[in-house]
């Protein structure tokens, strides 16, 4: 099988008790350098990034805090199928990116999740 | 680094929708065996265990729908460290069970986390 799961996502109002949670289960995380006004921090195991996201506006606490990413062999055929489901919308194309082709779609329970294309 | 990721479980209201959704990116699910009135489908890819299970009440959609497993190779010690963090539920002890030690916490952000032990 080709497809492998390569992140996860977790978006919290509270950062530092989730970060105070998942370390002490274990995980070595180190602050992503990201845009003014954010924070996440990432670790890696078994070749999942795990990555925790500061939410900064407190409406945006009230979207689902998950987001997942995906490797998969045909990118452009797979976002073509997912289009095709009418409660899946696509918020990122196909895309050239400089770490490889990515697409962000919401699945039907309103989680972002990133496709990028195994190489 | 020994911790592991063993499984990531989404709790769906429209089961059907997104099986649909995550079949099309290339999980090959199988109905696991459940409680009467339950649905879980599981799948497997490098290591991690991929789960939608279908929320039957609607009440409990409220809920966070995210629910992880990590495996850690001191069970008993990490759940006492993660007891002493005041946002943290321990809602199942170090138990032992057919399948090995496990036990389940509730993360700061009220996401279910279920931690087995390595051995």
């Amino acid at each position: 099988m080709s497809l492998l799961i390569t992140s996860i996502t977790i978006t919290t109002p509270q950062l530092q008790d989730m970060l105070g949670f998942y370390r002490i289960i274990g995980f070595q995380f180190a602050a992503a350098k990201v845009d003014k006004g954010s924070e996440i921090y990432r670790a890696y195991h078994n070749g999942v990034e795990f990555s925790l996201y500061k939410t900064i506006n407190a409406q945006k606490s009230q979207v689902p805090g998950l987001q997942l990413g995906f490797m998969v062999t045909d990118l452009d055929g797979t976002v073509e199928k997912l289009k095709a489901i009418p409660s899946v919308t696509c918020i990122l194309d196909p895309t050239d990116m400089p770490d490889g082709k990515k697409a962000i779609m919401i699945d039907p329970d309103g989680h972002a999740i990133e496709l990028s294309e195994k190489q």
